[in-house]
Protein backbone atom coordinates (compact mmCIF):
# COMPACT_ATOMS: atom_id res chain seq x y z
CA UNK A 1 0.00 0.00 0.00
CA UNK A 2 1.43 3.05 -0.64
CA UNK A 3 1.70 5.97 2.11
CA UNK A 4 -0.87 8.50 1.18
CA UNK A 5 -0.71 10.64 4.79
CA UNK A 6 2.48 12.21 6.06
CA UNK A 7 2.68 13.00 9.44
CA UNK A 8 6.02 16.06 9.64
CA UNK A 9 7.83 16.88 12.63
CA UNK A 10 8.37 20.15 12.13
CA UNK A 11 11.85 20.90 14.27
CA UNK A 12 14.96 18.87 12.64
CA UNK A 13 13.04 17.74 9.73
CA UNK A 14 11.36 21.29 7.62
CA UNK A 15 13.00 24.00 10.05
CA UNK A 16 16.09 24.85 11.51
CA UNK A 17 15.33 27.62 14.20
CA UNK A 18 13.02 29.96 12.93
CA UNK A 19 13.80 29.17 9.07
CA UNK A 20 13.23 26.27 6.82
CA UNK A 21 16.09 23.92 5.88
CA UNK A 22 17.33 25.20 2.97
CA UNK A 23 15.75 22.92 -0.05
CA UNK A 24 12.90 21.84 1.57
CA UNK A 25 9.87 23.81 0.40
CA UNK A 26 11.02 22.91 -3.03
CA UNK A 27 10.54 19.25 -1.87
CA UNK A 28 7.15 19.69 0.16
CA UNK A 29 5.81 21.40 -2.72
CA UNK A 30 6.30 18.41 -4.72
CA UNK A 31 4.94 16.07 -1.97
CA UNK A 32 2.50 17.49 -1.26
CA UNK A 33 0.62 17.80 -4.88
CA UNK A 34 -0.03 13.14 -4.13
CA UNK A 35 0.13 13.23 -0.44
CA UNK A 36 -1.77 14.39 2.49
CA UNK A 37 0.81 16.48 4.69
CA UNK A 38 0.24 16.78 8.63
CA UNK A 39 2.23 18.89 10.60
CA UNK A 40 3.25 18.03 14.54
CA UNK A 41 5.43 19.90 16.57
CA UNK A 42 6.02 20.22 20.26
CA UNK A 43 6.51 24.10 20.04
CA UNK A 44 3.25 25.97 22.59
CA UNK A 45 4.21 29.36 21.77
CA UNK A 46 3.20 29.60 18.30
CA UNK A 47 -0.77 29.49 17.14
CA UNK A 48 -1.15 26.96 13.96
CA UNK A 49 -1.89 29.74 11.70
CA UNK A 50 1.71 31.22 11.98
CA UNK A 51 2.48 27.68 10.84
CA UNK A 52 -0.21 28.02 7.90
CA UNK A 53 1.01 31.82 6.61
CA UNK A 54 4.77 30.57 6.92
CA UNK A 55 3.83 27.75 4.93
CA UNK A 56 1.94 29.66 2.21
CA UNK A 57 4.79 32.26 1.72
CA UNK A 58 6.98 29.09 0.34
CA UNK A 59 4.40 28.23 -1.96
CA UNK A 60 2.50 25.19 0.27
CA UNK A 61 -0.64 25.09 1.43
CA UNK A 62 -1.88 23.79 4.52
CA UNK A 63 -5.14 23.42 6.12
CA UNK A 64 -5.43 24.71 9.71
CA UNK A 65 -6.61 21.72 10.73
CA UNK A 66 -3.23 19.56 9.75
CA UNK A 67 -1.41 20.99 11.85
CA UNK A 68 -1.17 20.05 15.55
CA UNK A 69 1.22 21.91 18.51
CA UNK A 70 1.22 20.72 21.78
CA UNK A 71 -0.42 24.06 22.53
CA UNK A 72 -3.32 23.27 20.23
CA UNK A 73 -3.82 19.89 21.32
CA UNK A 74 -4.05 20.51 25.09
CA UNK A 75 -6.41 22.82 24.33
CA UNK A 76 -8.68 20.31 22.35
CA UNK A 77 -8.02 17.70 24.84
CA UNK A 78 -9.19 19.38 27.71
CA UNK A 79 -11.99 20.19 25.53
CA UNK A 80 -13.28 17.14 24.55
CA UNK A 81 -12.41 15.12 27.93
CA UNK A 82 -13.77 17.62 30.34
CA UNK A 83 -15.83 20.50 28.61
CA UNK A 84 -15.61 23.99 28.40
CA UNK A 85 -13.09 25.25 31.45
CA UNK A 86 -11.78 27.86 33.04
CA UNK A 87 -7.56 28.02 32.55
CA UNK A 88 -4.94 30.09 33.59
CA UNK A 89 -2.20 29.66 31.45
CA UNK A 90 1.49 29.63 32.10
CA UNK A 91 2.68 30.31 28.13
CA UNK A 92 2.83 32.86 25.53
CA UNK A 93 0.11 34.08 23.02
CA UNK A 94 0.01 30.53 20.77
CA UNK A 95 -1.11 28.44 24.05
CA UNK A 96 -3.97 31.29 24.82
CA UNK A 97 -5.08 31.77 21.25
CA UNK A 98 -5.59 27.91 20.91
CA UNK A 99 -7.38 27.64 24.39
CA UNK A 100 -9.75 30.45 24.09
CA UNK A 101 -10.48 28.92 20.17
CA UNK A 102 -11.16 25.92 21.30
CA UNK A 103 -13.78 27.20 23.50
CA UNK A 104 -12.26 27.37 26.86
CA UNK A 105 -12.47 30.76 28.94
CA UNK A 106 -8.81 31.86 29.50
CA UNK A 107 -7.90 33.25 32.88
CA UNK A 108 -4.48 36.25 33.44
CA UNK A 109 -3.03 37.24 37.26
CA UNK A 110 -6.40 38.80 38.25
CA UNK A 111 -7.63 35.64 38.62
CA UNK A 112 -8.35 34.19 42.18
CA UNK A 113 -6.70 30.31 42.67
CA UNK A 114 -10.38 28.94 44.06
CA UNK A 115 -11.73 29.90 40.43
CA UNK A 116 -9.02 28.16 38.05
CA UNK A 117 -10.59 24.77 36.86
CA UNK A 118 -6.96 24.04 35.26
CA UNK A 119 -2.97 25.38 34.53
CA UNK A 120 -2.09 24.59 31.67
CA UNK A 121 1.44 25.26 30.78
CA UNK A 122 3.82 25.91 28.19
CA UNK A 123 6.96 27.37 27.38
CA UNK A 124 6.78 31.44 28.58
CA UNK A 125 9.46 33.86 27.76
CA UNK A 126 7.22 35.99 29.76
CA UNK A 127 6.83 33.79 33.11
CA UNK A 128 7.86 35.34 36.41
CA UNK A 129 6.67 34.83 40.30
CA UNK A 130 3.44 35.89 40.15
CA UNK A 131 2.91 33.52 37.29
CA UNK A 132 4.50 30.67 39.16
CA UNK A 133 2.80 31.28 42.15
CA UNK A 134 -0.86 31.62 41.28
CA UNK A 135 -0.59 28.33 39.28
CA UNK A 136 1.05 26.37 41.88
CA UNK A 137 -1.67 27.27 44.45
CA UNK A 138 -4.60 26.49 42.10
CA UNK A 139 -2.73 23.08 41.75
CA UNK A 140 -2.49 23.43 45.15
CA UNK A 141 -6.14 23.78 45.30
CA UNK A 142 -7.06 21.16 42.78
CA UNK A 143 -6.72 22.53 39.30
CA UNK A 144 -5.50 19.90 36.89
CA UNK A 145 -2.07 20.51 36.10
CA UNK A 146 -1.81 19.89 31.99
CA UNK A 147 1.94 20.04 30.69
CA UNK A 148 1.88 20.94 26.68
CA UNK A 149 5.30 19.31 26.74
CA UNK A 150 7.98 18.29 28.92
CA UNK A 151 11.03 19.89 27.21
CA UNK A 152 13.16 20.89 29.92
CA UNK A 153 15.37 23.16 26.76
CA UNK A 154 15.63 24.05 23.77
CA UNK A 155 18.53 25.55 21.51
CA UNK A 156 18.69 28.95 20.71
CA UNK A 157 21.26 31.42 19.20
CA UNK A 158 22.19 32.01 22.91
CA UNK A 159 22.75 28.38 23.95
CA UNK A 160 20.00 25.84 25.73
CA UNK A 161 17.15 28.24 26.65
CA UNK A 162 15.09 26.52 29.46
CA UNK A 163 12.14 25.10 28.06
CA UNK A 164 7.97 24.06 28.90
CA UNK A 165 9.57 21.24 31.10
CA UNK A 166 11.98 23.96 33.34
CA UNK A 167 8.57 25.83 34.04
CA UNK A 168 7.07 22.89 34.97
CA UNK A 169 9.58 21.81 37.27
CA UNK A 170 8.98 24.71 39.07
CA UNK A 171 5.08 24.82 39.56
CA UNK A 172 5.23 21.01 40.69
CA UNK A 173 7.79 21.41 43.26
CA UNK A 174 5.82 24.70 44.79
CA UNK A 175 2.01 22.55 44.13
CA UNK A 176 4.04 19.54 45.47
CA UNK A 177 2.02 17.59 42.51
CA UNK A 178 3.01 15.87 39.13
CA UNK A 179 1.69 16.97 36.03
CA UNK A 180 -1.56 15.18 35.80
CA UNK A 181 -0.85 14.92 32.08
CA UNK A 182 1.60 15.49 29.21
CA UNK A 183 0.77 16.12 25.90
CA UNK A 184 3.62 16.51 23.84
CA UNK A 185 6.57 14.25 22.59
CA UNK A 186 7.77 11.82 23.43
CA UNK A 187 4.91 11.29 25.37
CA UNK A 188 2.59 8.89 22.25
CA UNK A 189 -1.04 10.97 23.23
CA UNK A 190 0.06 13.89 20.88
CA UNK A 191 0.55 11.48 17.97
CA UNK A 192 -2.25 9.40 19.33
CA UNK A 193 -4.85 12.37 18.99
CA UNK A 194 -3.41 12.93 15.42
CA UNK A 195 -4.07 9.23 14.34
CA UNK A 196 -7.60 9.58 15.43
CA UNK A 197 -7.93 12.21 13.03
CA UNK A 198 -6.66 10.90 10.12
CA UNK A 199 -9.11 9.17 8.04
CA UNK A 200 -6.71 6.46 6.59
CA UNK A 201 -5.53 2.77 7.28
CA UNK A 202 -2.24 2.58 9.26
CA UNK A 203 -0.84 1.48 6.22
CA UNK A 204 -0.89 4.41 4.40
CA UNK A 205 0.51 6.12 7.41
CA UNK A 206 4.18 7.28 7.21
CA UNK A 207 5.86 9.31 10.63
CA UNK A 208 8.91 11.50 9.54
CA UNK A 209 11.15 12.82 12.31
CA UNK A 210 14.78 13.53 13.09
CA UNK A 211 14.75 11.91 16.85
CA UNK A 212 14.60 8.16 17.74
CA UNK A 213 13.63 8.83 21.41
CA UNK A 214 10.52 10.77 20.56
CA UNK A 215 9.37 10.91 17.22
CA UNK A 216 10.44 7.50 15.73
CA UNK A 217 9.94 5.78 19.88
CA UNK A 218 5.78 7.27 19.70
CA UNK A 219 5.32 6.27 16.14
CA UNK A 220 6.68 2.78 17.06
CA UNK A 221 3.95 3.00 20.46
CA UNK A 222 1.61 2.99 18.17
CA UNK A 223 2.34 0.65 15.31
CA UNK A 224 3.17 3.00 12.73
CA UNK A 225 5.42 3.30 10.16
CA UNK A 226 7.81 5.44 10.80
CA UNK A 227 10.91 7.49 8.93
CA UNK A 228 14.23 8.95 10.26
CA UNK A 229 15.47 11.99 8.92
CA UNK A 230 19.09 12.53 9.63
CA UNK A 231 19.02 16.72 9.40
CA UNK A 232 18.37 17.08 12.74
CA UNK A 233 19.02 15.47 16.21
CA UNK A 234 19.94 11.64 15.33
CA UNK A 235 22.91 10.60 13.45
CA UNK A 236 23.72 7.33 11.49
CA UNK A 237 25.87 6.62 14.46
CA UNK A 238 23.25 6.93 16.91
CA UNK A 239 21.06 4.62 14.82
CA UNK A 240 23.98 1.63 15.10
CA UNK A 241 23.49 2.03 19.27
CA UNK A 242 19.74 1.11 19.50
CA UNK A 243 18.24 -2.66 19.30
CA UNK A 244 17.00 -3.34 16.03
CA UNK A 245 13.23 -3.42 17.27
CA UNK A 246 13.76 0.70 18.52
CA UNK A 247 14.96 1.09 14.62
CA UNK A 248 12.98 3.37 12.01
CA UNK A 249 11.58 1.52 9.37
CA UNK A 250 13.03 3.58 6.85
CA UNK A 251 16.12 6.14 7.26
CA UNK A 252 16.85 9.37 5.14
CA UNK A 253 19.18 11.95 4.34
CA UNK A 254 17.14 14.45 3.63
CA UNK A 255 13.34 14.92 2.64
CA UNK A 256 15.19 14.81 -0.67
CA UNK A 257 15.76 11.25 -0.44
CA UNK A 258 12.46 10.87 0.73
CA UNK A 259 10.40 12.45 -1.97
CA UNK A 260 12.49 10.05 -4.22
CA UNK A 261 11.40 6.93 -2.34
CA UNK A 262 7.85 8.10 -2.28
CA UNK A 263 8.23 8.21 -6.22
CA UNK A 264 9.45 4.86 -6.83
CA UNK A 265 7.53 3.14 -4.27
CA UNK B 1 27.26 22.52 83.01
CA UNK B 2 25.11 25.40 82.17
CA UNK B 3 23.24 25.97 78.82
CA UNK B 4 25.10 29.45 77.62
CA UNK B 5 24.79 29.46 73.67
CA UNK B 6 21.30 29.76 72.68
CA UNK B 7 20.65 29.05 68.99
CA UNK B 8 16.96 29.89 68.31
CA UNK B 9 15.71 29.24 64.51
CA UNK B 10 13.48 32.36 64.05
CA UNK B 11 10.48 30.97 62.13
CA UNK B 12 7.73 29.64 64.39
CA UNK B 13 9.85 29.97 67.46
CA UNK B 14 10.29 34.07 67.42
CA UNK B 15 7.96 35.35 64.26
CA UNK B 16 4.99 33.85 63.06
CA UNK B 17 4.97 35.55 59.59
CA UNK B 18 6.94 39.08 60.01
CA UNK B 19 5.91 39.40 63.41
CA UNK B 20 7.19 38.54 67.14
CA UNK B 21 4.99 35.88 68.60
CA UNK B 22 3.43 37.58 71.48
CA UNK B 23 5.23 37.52 74.51
CA UNK B 24 8.37 36.41 72.97
CA UNK B 25 10.40 40.20 73.17
CA UNK B 26 10.03 40.18 76.83
CA UNK B 27 11.18 36.73 77.10
CA UNK B 28 14.46 37.04 74.95
CA UNK B 29 15.55 40.14 76.56
CA UNK B 30 15.31 38.48 79.97
CA UNK B 31 17.13 35.18 78.15
CA UNK B 32 20.31 37.29 76.56
CA UNK B 33 21.08 38.97 80.19
CA UNK B 34 22.35 35.92 81.38
CA UNK B 35 22.54 34.10 77.68
CA UNK B 36 24.36 34.28 74.95
CA UNK B 37 21.30 34.22 71.83
CA UNK B 38 22.44 33.24 68.51
CA UNK B 39 19.83 33.51 65.32
CA UNK B 40 19.32 31.25 62.42
CA UNK B 41 17.08 31.03 59.76
CA UNK B 42 16.31 29.71 56.15
CA UNK B 43 15.23 33.10 55.18
CA UNK B 44 17.48 34.05 51.76
CA UNK B 45 16.02 37.67 50.93
CA UNK B 46 16.76 39.45 54.21
CA UNK B 47 19.85 40.86 54.92
CA UNK B 48 21.00 40.34 58.81
CA UNK B 49 20.60 43.99 60.05
CA UNK B 50 16.99 43.88 59.37
CA UNK B 51 16.65 41.50 62.25
CA UNK B 52 19.61 43.60 64.26
CA UNK B 53 17.13 46.04 63.90
CA UNK B 54 13.78 44.61 64.73
CA UNK B 55 15.03 42.99 67.94
CA UNK B 56 16.64 46.30 68.55
CA UNK B 57 12.68 47.79 68.19
CA UNK B 58 11.91 45.36 71.09
CA UNK B 59 15.05 46.26 72.75
CA UNK B 60 16.55 43.11 72.64
CA UNK B 61 20.64 43.67 71.65
CA UNK B 62 21.99 41.10 69.10
CA UNK B 63 25.63 41.56 66.95
CA UNK B 64 24.83 40.69 63.23
CA UNK B 65 27.86 38.30 63.61
CA UNK B 66 25.40 36.64 65.86
CA UNK B 67 22.51 36.41 62.96
CA UNK B 68 22.91 33.44 60.74
CA UNK B 69 20.59 33.62 57.30
CA UNK B 70 20.78 30.80 54.70
CA UNK B 71 21.87 33.89 52.32
CA UNK B 72 24.54 34.92 54.93
CA UNK B 73 26.29 31.34 55.39
CA UNK B 74 26.10 30.95 51.36
CA UNK B 75 27.94 33.97 50.77
CA UNK B 76 30.62 33.16 53.18
CA UNK B 77 30.92 29.74 52.40
CA UNK B 78 31.38 30.50 48.86
CA UNK B 79 34.53 32.91 50.24
CA UNK B 80 36.17 30.74 52.49
CA UNK B 81 36.05 27.96 50.32
CA UNK B 82 36.86 29.09 46.51
CA UNK B 83 37.45 32.94 47.29
CA UNK B 84 36.15 35.79 46.00
CA UNK B 85 33.94 34.81 42.99
CA UNK B 86 32.23 36.56 40.26
CA UNK B 87 28.47 35.13 41.33
CA UNK B 88 25.13 35.87 39.99
CA UNK B 89 22.28 35.93 42.31
CA UNK B 90 18.82 34.44 41.61
CA UNK B 91 17.37 36.30 44.63
CA UNK B 92 16.41 39.47 46.16
CA UNK B 93 17.85 41.98 48.09
CA UNK B 94 19.03 40.96 50.90
CA UNK B 95 21.19 37.75 49.16
CA UNK B 96 22.68 40.32 46.66
CA UNK B 97 24.04 42.65 49.80
CA UNK B 98 25.30 39.78 51.96
CA UNK B 99 27.26 38.35 48.32
CA UNK B 100 28.53 41.97 48.09
CA UNK B 101 29.75 42.03 51.95
CA UNK B 102 31.50 38.52 52.09
CA UNK B 103 33.88 39.90 49.20
CA UNK B 104 32.23 38.86 46.27
CA UNK B 105 31.66 40.55 43.05
CA UNK B 106 27.90 40.54 42.26
CA UNK B 107 27.22 40.33 38.46
CA UNK B 108 23.21 41.07 36.69
CA UNK B 109 21.78 40.16 33.12
CA UNK B 110 23.95 41.97 31.65
CA UNK B 111 26.60 39.26 32.63
CA UNK B 112 28.02 37.04 29.79
CA UNK B 113 27.26 32.94 31.19
CA UNK B 114 30.72 32.24 30.64
CA UNK B 115 32.17 35.40 33.15
CA UNK B 116 29.45 33.87 36.15
CA UNK B 117 31.65 31.21 38.39
CA UNK B 118 28.64 30.63 40.32
CA UNK B 119 24.94 30.70 40.90
CA UNK B 120 23.14 31.45 44.32
CA UNK B 121 19.92 30.57 43.75
CA UNK B 122 17.43 31.85 46.87
CA UNK B 123 13.90 32.88 47.32
CA UNK B 124 13.45 35.58 44.65
CA UNK B 125 9.53 37.69 44.29
CA UNK B 126 11.20 38.99 41.27
CA UNK B 127 11.97 36.10 39.08
CA UNK B 128 11.75 36.09 35.15
CA UNK B 129 12.60 33.85 32.70
CA UNK B 130 15.66 36.04 31.52
CA UNK B 131 17.35 35.12 34.90
CA UNK B 132 16.59 31.54 35.27
CA UNK B 133 18.05 31.54 31.25
CA UNK B 134 20.93 33.34 32.09
CA UNK B 135 21.47 30.84 35.40
CA UNK B 136 21.05 27.92 33.30
CA UNK B 137 22.74 28.39 30.80
CA UNK B 138 25.94 29.56 33.45
CA UNK B 139 25.52 26.34 35.38
CA UNK B 140 25.24 24.28 31.79
CA UNK B 141 29.43 26.18 31.19
CA UNK B 142 30.29 25.16 34.47
CA UNK B 143 28.97 27.52 36.99
CA UNK B 144 28.54 26.43 40.51
CA UNK B 145 25.20 25.76 41.44
CA UNK B 146 24.59 26.46 45.15
CA UNK B 147 21.12 26.98 46.89
CA UNK B 148 20.60 29.12 49.97
CA UNK B 149 18.11 26.61 51.02
CA UNK B 150 15.34 24.17 49.05
CA UNK B 151 12.29 24.90 50.64
CA UNK B 152 9.52 24.42 47.74
CA UNK B 153 7.29 26.60 49.54
CA UNK B 154 7.01 29.13 52.18
CA UNK B 155 3.45 30.08 53.93
CA UNK B 156 1.98 33.71 53.25
CA UNK B 157 -1.64 35.46 53.77
CA UNK B 158 -2.05 34.20 50.26
CA UNK B 159 -1.32 30.36 51.03
CA UNK B 160 1.91 28.42 50.35
CA UNK B 161 4.19 30.73 47.99
CA UNK B 162 6.87 29.09 45.58
CA UNK B 163 9.90 28.99 47.73
CA UNK B 164 13.63 28.53 46.56
CA UNK B 165 13.85 25.32 45.95
CA UNK B 166 10.67 25.85 43.64
CA UNK B 167 13.10 28.38 41.76
CA UNK B 168 16.00 25.99 41.97
CA UNK B 169 13.65 23.30 40.48
CA UNK B 170 13.69 25.28 37.11
CA UNK B 171 17.35 25.76 36.85
CA UNK B 172 18.29 22.43 37.70
CA UNK B 173 15.79 20.99 35.28
CA UNK B 174 17.06 23.62 32.72
CA UNK B 175 20.61 23.20 33.20
CA UNK B 176 20.58 19.27 33.41
CA UNK B 177 22.43 19.43 36.66
CA UNK B 178 21.73 19.25 40.76
CA UNK B 179 23.04 22.12 43.05
CA UNK B 180 26.26 21.27 43.95
CA UNK B 181 25.40 22.35 47.43
CA UNK B 182 22.51 23.07 49.50
CA UNK B 183 23.32 25.85 52.81
CA UNK B 184 20.05 25.85 54.73
CA UNK B 185 17.90 23.26 56.96
CA UNK B 186 17.34 20.62 56.51
CA UNK B 187 20.86 20.10 55.54
CA UNK B 188 23.33 19.99 58.56
CA UNK B 189 25.64 22.44 56.94
CA UNK B 190 23.90 25.53 58.35
CA UNK B 191 24.24 24.60 61.71
CA UNK B 192 27.69 23.35 61.47
CA UNK B 193 28.52 26.80 60.48
CA UNK B 194 27.12 28.36 63.15
CA UNK B 195 29.26 25.85 65.44
CA UNK B 196 32.35 26.49 64.42
CA UNK B 197 31.60 29.90 65.27
CA UNK B 198 30.74 29.39 68.42
CA UNK B 199 33.43 29.52 70.68
CA UNK B 200 31.99 26.91 73.64
CA UNK B 201 31.51 23.68 74.47
CA UNK B 202 29.08 21.18 73.10
CA UNK B 203 27.49 20.96 76.37
CA UNK B 204 27.10 24.79 76.90
CA UNK B 205 25.18 24.93 73.18
CA UNK B 206 21.01 24.65 73.13
CA UNK B 207 19.55 24.10 69.54
CA UNK B 208 15.44 25.97 69.83
CA UNK B 209 13.52 24.85 67.16
CA UNK B 210 9.53 24.44 65.93
CA UNK B 211 10.26 21.36 63.72
CA UNK B 212 11.26 17.84 64.04
CA UNK B 213 12.47 16.99 60.75
CA UNK B 214 15.20 20.15 60.20
CA UNK B 215 15.79 22.29 63.51
CA UNK B 216 15.65 18.86 66.17
CA UNK B 217 17.38 16.40 63.06
CA UNK B 218 19.91 18.83 62.35
CA UNK B 219 20.84 19.79 66.27
CA UNK B 220 21.29 15.83 66.36
CA UNK B 221 23.09 14.97 63.93
CA UNK B 222 25.59 17.40 65.58
CA UNK B 223 25.43 15.83 68.33
CA UNK B 224 23.89 18.91 69.95
CA UNK B 225 21.06 19.00 72.80
CA UNK B 226 18.05 20.40 71.06
CA UNK B 227 14.86 21.79 72.57
CA UNK B 228 11.63 21.83 70.73
CA UNK B 229 8.84 24.35 71.44
CA UNK B 230 5.17 23.83 70.43
CA UNK B 231 4.88 27.16 68.64
CA UNK B 232 5.53 26.46 65.34
CA UNK B 233 5.07 23.72 62.84
CA UNK B 234 5.57 20.03 65.23
CA UNK B 235 3.00 19.32 67.60
CA UNK B 236 3.12 17.08 70.39
CA UNK B 237 1.11 14.33 68.91
CA UNK B 238 3.88 14.40 66.16
CA UNK B 239 6.17 13.81 68.51
CA UNK B 240 5.11 10.23 69.41
CA UNK B 241 4.72 9.17 66.19
CA UNK B 242 8.68 9.21 65.90
CA UNK B 243 11.93 6.93 67.40
CA UNK B 244 12.81 8.06 70.80
CA UNK B 245 16.35 8.33 69.39
CA UNK B 246 14.79 11.22 67.37
CA UNK B 247 13.47 13.18 70.23
CA UNK B 248 14.92 16.71 71.03
CA UNK B 249 16.35 16.78 74.57
CA UNK B 250 13.56 18.97 76.09
CA UNK B 251 10.07 20.25 74.90
CA UNK B 252 8.71 23.04 75.51
CA UNK B 253 5.13 25.44 75.13
CA UNK B 254 6.54 27.86 74.45
CA UNK B 255 9.62 30.34 75.17
CA UNK B 256 8.26 31.60 78.81
CA UNK B 257 8.92 27.54 80.01
CA UNK B 258 12.21 27.74 78.24
CA UNK B 259 13.05 30.57 80.31
CA UNK B 260 11.88 29.00 83.63
CA UNK B 261 13.97 25.94 82.66
CA UNK B 262 16.91 27.83 82.32
CA UNK B 263 16.63 29.52 85.39
CA UNK B 264 16.10 26.05 87.49
CA UNK B 265 19.19 24.63 85.75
Amino acid sequence: MKFSRLVFDIDGVIYRGRDFIPGVPEVLREISREHEIYLLTNNSTRHREDYVRRFLQEGIEIEKERVFTSASVTAEFIFESFGKRRIFPVGEEGLERELREAGHEVLDLSADPGEIEAVAVGMDRGVNYEKISLASRAVRRGAMLIATNQDVTFPSERGLEPGAGSILASIEAASGRKADIVIGKPSPFMLSFIRKRIEAEDEEILIIGDRLDTDIASGKALNLRTALVLTGITSKTDLNKIPEEDRPDYVFEDLRELLKFLKER
